[in-house]
């Protein structure tokens, strides 16, 4: 039986303590491949903790790929888990033992309209309209702001801080900032950072614009296909080739990634967009191999870890290599829009070389509002809020369920979803018109994106998908909308009933 | 007599308007070159207005190079006024009629001690010491942040605007913010630009970023030697060649421009830093046609033309050609260095580029303070701010001279100044020991900068010369400041007294 001295946890909290524990029993091969690991109940009575502390810990090795569960049997410890950290790396493509991202549960599956290809290039919502219905934003939706602790925190900056007033910020972001951040790194995600290696900034473009200054424009940047189409705008906006490298379930797919010539890489492991997979350790580890082999830096843009309605975040691939890894977060999603405030954590490389090249440049964030996020995290409001937010995206994502259950969409399409992000993917086999059904929505004022959007190298399928975020619909409007939509699809349909 | 009816005078100050007309009448031609404008006097009287309106609007004329004064006599139209504008230019350099900057006047002059210049690579300051008396930062100083009002007009904004927190400011600028800076232009500076063509950012950097994105890298940006040296940095560290070009009396030498190749030029025509000279109209004409030869578009800096302390502000370059010239401001340097809000006003076909390129990008400025600075503005408190920080700096001013006359300082050095910015040069002609002078000014945390340090090319001139911005000082420690920096002259002379 496993046993840990639960007096060493210290500050952190005890799942984690855990998981570290069994982590690293795994990946020093004190616990063997393929070793069944003690039921939940026995280690939670073994090590005096609640059933659900050590359920948490075991749904991060299960979601991070170092143990794999077995229905009806109980967790079995992943192969390769010691070799991949001493050198000796086999094929874990295909390997069952890996787990895939979080599975896609096709939730209805009737017979579906396919779109029209030859119209796909239609397919671009107008950016300027404003829809009534705007299903294309994954965010957390209306009232999720706190906005009367900010108002309150706002206030008291107001009265206390009149020199912050008088000074301009530092140009990296205040040192109170700077802390708030790395003490809530530690507290949440277990990672300790140096305070001076991180540097906010106005939203993660700017961050991105800084590691081009950095690292120049001979090299190529590899970003993820589908992904935020943006990152490689950024990039080729300011003269850098972008190499667009494609997804599978498991995240960005690291065999098709150059041998040469690359320095930088943008991917989202914890949690991808569109496709929601959450990176296994085996690619984690085959990324980083990649990365020392060409010298190259990775960005790990963790932007919704935050938001996993299954319970605890991902443990960051930062972890795995500080001095590859390139940490990238924002508090806009988690916060509000409005507010623009991103952070990054450099390699200490990096940051020497900021240091010595970028330090001329001026603070990018107002001091007023640096000030008031610190306290905000300082106090626990932040925690506080992100508890919230994942409650609400939980208790909206069942409603949303029950309602397109009730509804009679699944005739003509189906759905996958994945555990984070309050979205849904809506596919269709069947030939629909895609200009009529477009027009449809337009009239009726509901906006939804089509996946091949999110895609450089698009293929039919990904144009026959759809994003759903219903972060931002009230539950009120889901019947409607859902209806909505439901009528669009049955009207366009090309050779249908 | 010259007569202009006033009921056309609108909106606009009514001394902007007389200038307005006076200039447009020199630019026709119906007021030839070297004609001889009536009396302040006899002009006020025939419009019926006060005689500081039309002293305002001559002083306008004057400093922009349209008119020129002769002691005793009167006002006259310089010389080739109307054949700027038609097409014909003559030779202007060294023509008495085009004024030069304002006149720097020497105050106090005696034998003075001069740098050693071998030691002029240690005369970097500590960037990372704190001192208690910083004369390096030219500022409006302590206690003039409008703080009362802003902490209203941000409780307001936090009472009103809760649905702002919502969504994403417009990735320009809030439509707000940007309509108030429209109006402000118009009113505080006559000049009408669009709404959709101004772009906010935090702060001149990140506007310089964007330039660099829409104008490419394949070309050379041309700026300001001596200058604001950090905008050479940016576009050096974003992979763009750039030019520095000598500055002398009337701003940036338009006979050292290259003649291909340079897509950029940065200039400060209301207000060069450090050397405080007003480009004359004869030179921003020929800038401009530099400008037409080579397709090149000319950034006007006008980073405090609101704090000129001796009236009215000068007319911005961009009056001159809407097509060639981006505008350039910040609120950061009027208002406070934590608030991070600058903007630009593109040209149309640059705005174009960006909105065909760069939309993607998102907003920079955090929607709350957008809309407290757009209040702020809207309802006269910066209008009135500025006016306070003009007051404000024409009483520090002339403690500062009185102080400066009552103490022994002049023995060892001279003094110039001009009339825009809370700064003076100080300049040595005898050797002295710079580390010593350096080490006495450190022990007592007093903090000034060589002029050397914001040249490119440096002459041994530039490295006598020391800027001494006073703006940060208070009135209580101006005399003590001056007697340290009077000891620390003396005791680094290298050659006795």
């Amino acid at each position: 039986m496993l046993t840990y001295s639960l007096s060493e946890c210290g500050k952190k909290p005890i799942y984690r303590y855990i998981y570290e524990c069994i982590k690293n029993d795994i990946l020093s091969g004190t616990i063997p491949s393929g070793e069944k690991l003690p039921s939940k109940r026995s280690l939670a009575s073994n090590l005096e903790v609640a059933v659900i502390t050590v359920e948490n810990a075991y749904s991060m090795l299960e979601a991070e790929g170092y143990i794999y569960a077995v229905e009806k049997k109980g967790y079995y410890v992943a192969e390769d888990m010691k070799a991949m950290f001493t050198g000796g790396i086999k094929a874990a493509e295909g390997n069952p033992s890996i787990p895939a991202a979080p599975s896609k549960k096709v939730l209805i599956t009737k017979k579906h309209p396919r779109f029209d290809e030859e119209e796909s290039s239609d397919c671009a919502v107008d950016q300027k309209k404003t829809y009534k219905y705007d299903l294309t934003m994954s965010s957390a939706g209306k009232g999720s702001f706190p906005f009367d602790t900010w108002a309150k925190l706002s206030r008291r900056i107001l009265l206390d801080k009149e020199e912050t007033f008088t000074r301009a910020p530092e140009n990296i972001g205040v040192y109170e900032l700077r802390s708030a951040i790395a003490d809530y790194l530690y507290e949440a995600k277990g990672i300790s950072v140096g305070k001076a290696n991180i540097i906010i900034g106005p939203g993660t473009e700017y961050l991105h614009h800084i590691l081009i200054q950095l690292l120049g424009r001979n090299s190529f940047t590899a970003v993820e296909d589908p992904g935020y189409r943006n990152v490689g705008r950024i990039y080729e906006a300011n003269g850098v080739r972008v190499i667009h490298v494609p997804v599978d379930q498991e995240g960005m797919r690291t065999d098709k990634l150059p041998t040469k010539g690359t320095k930088l890489v943008h991917v989202s492991p914890s949690h991808h967009f569109p496709l929601g997979c959450v990176m296994p350790v085996s690619r984690r580890q085959k990324l980083l191999e990649w990365a020392d082999q060409c010298d190259a830096y990775v960005i790990e843009d963790d932007y919704d870890s935050e938001l996993r309605s299954d319970g605890r975040p991902i443990t960051p691939l930062y972890m795995m290599d500080r001095e590859r890894v390139i940490y990238m977060n924002t508090f806009t999603r988690t916060l509000s829009p409005s507010v623009r405030i991103a952070y990054m954590v450099l390699p200490e490389k990096l940051m020497s070389m900021y240091n010595e090249k970028l330090i001329f440049y001026s603070g990018t964030v107002s001091g007023f509002e640096q000030y008031t996020l610190a306290a905000f995290i300082k106090e626990g409001y932040y925690e506080r809020h992100i508890r919230r937010m994942r409650n609400l995206g939980r208790k909206k994502r069942s409603i949303f369920l029950e309602t397109l259950k009730a509804s009679n969409l699944g005739k003509y399409v189906s759905f996958s979803e994945d555990k984070a992000g309050l979205y849904m993917i809506m596919e269709t086999s069947e030939k629909i018109f895609q200009k009529k059904f477009r027009k449809i929505l337009d009239e009726k004022s509901v906006k939804i994106t089509q996946l091949g959007l999110y895609c450089y190298n698009s293929t039919p399928r990904f144009e026959r998908r759809f994003l759903l975020c219903y972060g931002n619909l009230e539950e009120r409007d889901m019947e409607k909308v859902i209806g909505i939509i439901e009528e669009a699809v049955k009207q366009s349909v090309k050779h249908g009933k």
